[in-house]
This record gives C-alpha cells, sequence and structure tokens, in this order.
C-alpha cells in the first residue's frame, strides 16, 4: 500500500490505502454527526492577511497567484495550513446567520510548506470539531469534545490511544500564585518537555528568569499524570491556592469523573500539556499512541476565547483537530490495519463473446440495482483469463450468465444460482478493513 | 440556503446546503463502485509543466510558491484545473503497479483563475470516472461511461437530463471525405454552435477555406440528432463512405441501442457536439438540462488515445466529469433539492438541572450507541427555551430525561418512551434531501 508520489511531502495512496483512509473518515464523520456536529466546508485560499494573524506558522504558508495576473491585480492569498482560520473567518462572516452555541465538523485538505520529514507532509487531511458560542461558553463542552474524539478511536482500528488534558487555567494559575508576570514563554518552553527532558526546560526557565523555587514548583506540577479524580488530587497538596488554579483543577477533575472508558481510549490528566498557541484559556488536549509514541500527538486542541470576535461580542471555542493523512499512513505502514481487497467490485460477470456481452450487462444491472458492485469481464476471452483478471484485483466471485453459476474463486466452489436472488457473504459484499497480520 | 462567501468565485455552503452536496456525493460515489471504479485522490498541486501541457487552459492555472521560498529553491507548481492531468501523471507513475484496465473515480476540488462569472467558479468540486487500458481500450467501455453517469442523475433530485454524444470519428470521417487535411480548426468552429449558431460557424468555416458544398455537407451533418438506432439512419443518407466515419456512426448506433433508459437521464445522439479539446479520439459526450439550458453543459467528457504514454506503451481512456458545485449550487438555487434539516441531530435531550446533565447525557449515549443522532441541551434553562433551541435548528424531537417522555415539536405530541427502545420515524433519523416546493 504504497503512498508514494513523486513530490516529496505529497503522499498518495493506492486504491487499497484509500479504502482505509475512506474508512476512517466515515467513521470519523458518522461519530461527529452523532454528537450533533454539521458538515462544513470552507474554501482552500484566505487572504494572506487572515493567515498570517496566527503568528510564528505564517512562515510555512503557500502563497497563490494567477499565472497571467496583472501586477496588484489580485488580493494576496494563500492556500489555509489549518483548518481554525478559516473557521473563525466562516464565523464571523456568519454570525447574523448562525445559531449559537453552533457546532460544526470540518474534513479539509490543508498545505503547510514545510522541509518535508518522516511522517510530516506538505499536503494532508485534518478532521475538526469545534463548538463556538456567542459571548458565554459553558464549560461542558470543553468535556464533551475530547470524549467525542475518544469515541472516534475507539471505532478504529489501532492500538489503544491516551487523550491527554490539561487546563491553561492550571499553569496560569500557578504563575499567579509565583508571581509569574508573563506565562506564555514559560508555557513554551514547557511545552518542550517531552523533546528535551525536565533538566534541560528547568535550565531555560532559569535562563528566562525563574528562581530555583518557582521551577521547582512548576516542575512537580508538570509531572503530575492521572486517570482518575482522587489520582489528581496530589495536586492539591502542591500548596497552590489561586482561585484560577483551583478552577481548573475542578475542571479536569469533573472530566475523569465524567470519563467512564470502555474503549481503548483512555482521558489521562498530564499536567505538562501546555501547547505553544497563544490563544488557548481554558482546556488543551494532546493525544498519543504508548505503543507508537514517536508518532508524536495525532489529535490536539483546545478552548479559546478571544480567538473570534467583532466589535461588540466574542465567540468563545472549543474543538479538536485528528491529523488524518499521519494516522492513517502509518495504520497502514505498521499493519493495524487492511483493506480486503483494492476495489469495490463483489462480482465479475464473465462474457461468453462479444455478441452476447449485452446479456451479461443484464446480468449486472440486476445486482447493481440490488445493491451489490460487479464489472462486466473487459472480454470475452477464455474463462482462465477472466478468472484470473478477478484474481489480480481480489474480485471474490465471478459469475456465468450463460449457466448462471457463480464460482468463489477462494475455494474454487462453483454452485448454480439465480441473479435476483443471489447475495454475496456479507464480508464479501463490500471491501471491509480489518486488522493486518 | 446562501453560498455566500467574502471572495468572488470561492462558493461556501451553509450547513443544509452542505447536506444537499454529501446526498449528491454519496449517490454519485455510491453509483461509480456499483459499477466497479475504484476512488483514487491525487495531490492538489502539480509541475507547472505538467499543468501546461493541457494548452489553451493554462493561463487560467494558479501558481503556487512558499511565502519565504528562497529564490528558485521549489520546483514551479501550480493548483490542478482539472482532474485528467493529476490522472494522466498517476497511471504514468504507477504504470507498473496498476491492473488494466484501471477503473478509478475521483472527487476533488479543483481551482482555475478564470474571472468569476454567473455559475462560474474559481474553486468547485469535480466527480470524474475513466478506464484506462494498455494499448488497447475496448470500445465497449464508450459505451459504458455515458450509461454510468445516466444512472447517477437518475438518482438525483433534478429534472430531466439529456446525455449528447457524438464520435470523433463522424467529423473526421466527414473531413476525410471532403479532403480537409486539418480537421482540428474546423471542430473548434463546430464547438461555437450553440453559442453563435449555425449561420455565423457556415460564415466562419468559409473563411477558414472551406467550400459551401463542405460547409453545407457538415452544416447537415451537425443539425441531425437521434434517440433511436432508426432516428440516426438518416446520417446514412449523406452520403459520406469514409470508414471512419461507418465506424463512428457503427459505435453511435450502439450505444443508442443498448442504453434502454427508465429514468430521467436520456442518451441523445448529437452530432454537433465536437469538444474543443485536441486529445479526444472516438465518443465525445455533453449532458444538458434541457429546461436549464442556460447552464450549459454540467458532465462532459470522450474517449483519447495519446494523453497518457510512455517510451514503451500508449494508455487509452474514456471518462466523463461531472461540474458538482455548479451543479448543486443549481439544485439548491432553483429549489430542485431541499433538506429537511441544517444539523444532523435527531433528538435533543433536555437537562433539567446542571447537577443532573450527566444523567441527560447517558440518555444521549443509549441513543448514539443505537446510531440516532443527538445532541444534549447546552443550558439548563426552562423547557420553552430548550424546545425553542431544537426549534432553530429543525430538530424534530426534546427528549425529557427526568420523567423519559419524548415530545415531537413539530405537533406538539409527547409520548412516554423507552430510551433503548424508542426510535425516530425512518425519515427524521437524518436529514433528508427532498424536492423543494
Amino acid at each position: 500500500m504504497s503512498v508514494n508520489a513523486s513530490m516529496s511531502g505529497f503522499p498518495e495512496f493506492d486504491t487499497a490505502g484509500r479504502i482505509v483512509e475512506d474508512y476512517v473518515l466515515r467513521t470519523v464523520s458518522e461519530v461527529f454527526e452523532l454528537h450533533g456536529f454539521a458538515r462544513i466546508e470552507t474554501r482552500a485560499l484566505e487572504p494572506l492577511e487572515e493567515l498570517q494573524r496566527k503568528g510564528e506558522i505564517a512562515k510555512e504558508v503557500y502563497v497563490v497567484s494567477r499565472l497571467h495576473a496583472q501586477e496588484e491585480e489580485d488580493a494576496k492569498i494563500g492556500l489555509h495550513f489549518d483548518l481554525t482560520v478559516p473557521f473563525a473567518r466562516y464565523v464571523t462572516e456568519r454570525r447574523g446567520q448562525l445559531n449559537f452555541p453552533f457546532k460544526r465538523y470540518q474534513i479539509q485538505k490543508v498545505w503547510r510548506g514545510e522541509r518535508p520529514q518522516e511522517g510530516r507532509f506538505r499536503e494532508f487531511t485534518q478532521a475538526d470539531i469545534d463548538v463556538v458560542a456567542l459571548d458565554e461558553l459553558p464549560q461542558h463542552f470543553e468535556r464533551e469534545i475530547p470524549l467525542v474524539m475518544a469515541e472516534v478511536f475507539n471505532r478504529l482500528p489501532m492500538p489503544e490511544v491516551e487523550i491527554h488534558v490539561n487546563s491553561r487555567k492550571l499553569l496560569q494559575g500557578a504563575g499567579e500564585h509565583l508571581g509569574i508576570d508573563d506565562i506564555l514563554p514559560v508555557l513554551q518552553t514547557i511545552d518542550k518537555l517531552p523533546k528535551i527532558g525536565a533538566d534541560a526546560v528547568g535550565e531555560l526557565l532559569g535562563e528566562q528568569g525563574l528562581s530555583a523555587s518557582q521551577i521547582e514548583l512548576l516542575l512537580k506540577l508538570t509531572s503530575l499524570q492521572a486517570r482518575t479524580p482522587q489520582e489528581l488530587a496530589a495536586a492539591h497538596g502542591l500548596g497552590i491556592d489561586s482561585p484560577l488554579f483551583l478552577e481548573g483543577l475542578a475542571d479536569v477533575e469533573a472530566l475523569l469523573a465524567g470519563a467512564k472508558t470502555t474503549g481503548k481510549a483512555t482521558i489521562v490528566a498530564d499536567l505538562s500539556i501546555a501547547r505553544g498557541l497563544d490563544y488557548y484559556t481554558g482546556m488543551v488536549y494532546e493525544t498519543f499512541i504508548p505503543s507508537a509514541a514517536s508518532l508524536g500527538s495525532i489529535c490536539s486542541g483546545g478552548r479559546y476565547d478571544s480567538l473570534i470576535s467583532d466589535s461588540r461580542h466574542a465567540y468563545p471555542g472549543v474543538g479538536m483537530s485528528i491529523g488524518v493523512t499521519r494516522l492513517v499512513s502509518q495504520m497502514i505502514a505498521r499493519g493495524w490495519a487492511v483493506a480486503t481487497r483494492s476495489v469495490p467490485t463483489a462480482v465479475l460477470v464473465a462474457v461468453d463473446s462479444e455478441e452476447t456481452r449485452s446479456e451479461s450487462e443484464a446480468i449486472a444491472a440486476i445486482f447493481r440495482a440490488r445493491g451489490i458492485s460487479c464489472e462486466v469481464s473487459p472480454q470475452a476471452s477464455k474463462y482462465g483469463k477472466q478468472i484470473r483478471y478477478a484474481d489480480r484485483r481480489g474480485i471474490p466471485f465471478v459469475w456465468f450468465s450463460g449457466t448462471n453459476e457463480v464460482k468463489d474463486i477462494r475455494s474454487g466452489e462453483q454452485v448454480s444460482a439465480d441473479p435476483n436472488s443471489w447475495t454475496p457473504p456479507e464480508a464479501d459484499v463490500r471491501p471491509q478493513v480489518v486488522a493486518g497480520e
């Protein structure tokens, strides 16, 4: 299942890989819709001005212009690098027509002009959910979003997943308690914990002017992990008493209490999760696969209070985004998921001679009307050659219309059958996605 | 159902419009897969060199570059303007792995830097099917492709459709018969028939050096339309006897004979269909909606023998492409199709108080496990307010978890029910797409 493409960083799955990706996208959409998220799509291009509002990431933007554009004729535009910036613009443009809280999902390609490297693509698909409210967003939505994602992962063919959650209020509250004025650079340093470790982060914080006791408390705080409200109680023992800290702790506790996970996805309070982006104000999320830790986070997000606003209102929101292409390419590469065949076709209707092709086409029409995918053999060659045509594609059945017999080409079993009633076994009707060897 | 977006030519449907578009895309995919077409996706970007191979259209290309690219660092790339050029590249790259004949479908956005005008977009979705063979493509695939498209249109909420077919062999054969050496400029003039009419086309052909008798025969030929092989017999009366002409006539006759249309799509032999592109070599197709003729062709294509080739082989193919965005925007604007609601949600589970929210969430989980989309009310406000929340979104049912009662908010009927067994009527489980008023 190659993802080769002649341009580095622009993956293209083969047809079997596409069946895995389609299965993932259908599952994702289904879970999102079960929770009442409505699907939108935004254009791929945004004014450069909008794209550059999001700071650091802007260096990766692809700029777009018409080949024969007159100088200065067109506005400066670029390809979107995520689905959050376009969604913010969409909400602002349609604020008069939307019903708030507005729950949307969006599955689209995004583009980033990064140097391609393992598992990093320049073009890839993201699947986002967000809830955006008018003026006030109830806190329970910060609990809902990661639980929706947990349900997505529970249904996908992949190993166990941990959704790590934290609240900006905890680190910000700790900062208040410690008398640190500007917490953002501290957050950005803490964000480096998984890459460089606690000692190096401690050193960097020292260089940023923090005292040894400030650093000690922050490192103690960020080392805490908990899967139950009881385990999280250790955070109370740190002696941090700022109201913001206690509020954040209550938020995280409530999520752990409500996360009665029965599947493979677990919610883990992880007080080291900082997220570099400046616009998060409440809970933040990152998702890891412990058995494939090198993958990094496959699904991230958080709550933002002032990302979307106009002169009269704020539109606070909370959301998460799955990196679909990276996840699917790993599912395939690591054998978590395999398609049972590479074509939708369940039955190849053989052709005896070009003169009787229309009879085979009539049989095929009967199957299609009954929802069974089939092809008519491209050539009236010897049956052995027609069977090999099916075999090479993984088409499980060949139908002989002259005699109305059907052959399972895997077992070789051949039986008489009526095209108006014969149905392939459930597992053969469509290509299935199953766990690999 | 607005398609407003702040950039002209870049349409964005609202959530109800998206439900119509999703319905169309699902129907299209389903019919394609029933006929054994496998789904692929290609990257949005191609080398400019590839994009400019296709002649005239190249002026509309959007060029893409990294914002902070060093001079000459990157290859020149652009956004694809159709799905044919990328597919040709895909086949050439993977010719060693593909099983021929290779049947693929592809549904993706394309971009054209044209001046936006009514019904013309700069970003829009195309849905393509193609069959590509190694060295030889059996003619029956030229019959299959328009019949697959007819089945798509039969299933879509729209008025009657005519798929107009012709064969390049007819016009080329007529050219041979008339001693016209270079037929391509003649084809391109004939392509203007629907826009400027027969008189003006005759004048232009005269300016191109054709004699009055040549022009007379060509205009007689291109005026022919037929829905049955019998009607097409008139073409034999023109006295054109080149073998190529007779071969083309047989191809078109065979398609008419096999097109036992039972739905709203009709195959019409229309000998004026020329298609401006130089790479077509066999049958060509355009699709019109007679009751909305101003829309122009909504689905076009043809057979091409030398578009894809390498040093050792040719890969002849045949395909058609639906202009999905244009079609869907007209379905909505003309009221052919309407979504019954704008959100996936079938049931709003009311909340009595924030303290009992988890009980409402438990009810919602039961519904979701049973495949019923639901939301939990965002606020524990008065029931009247919660019902208005559902009403504004078109959510048909409100569930009261304290008493286990369900209210159909359209009729006002409220009954006791068990969340483990109660199911909304079939038509309310998901938003439906129905014919407009």
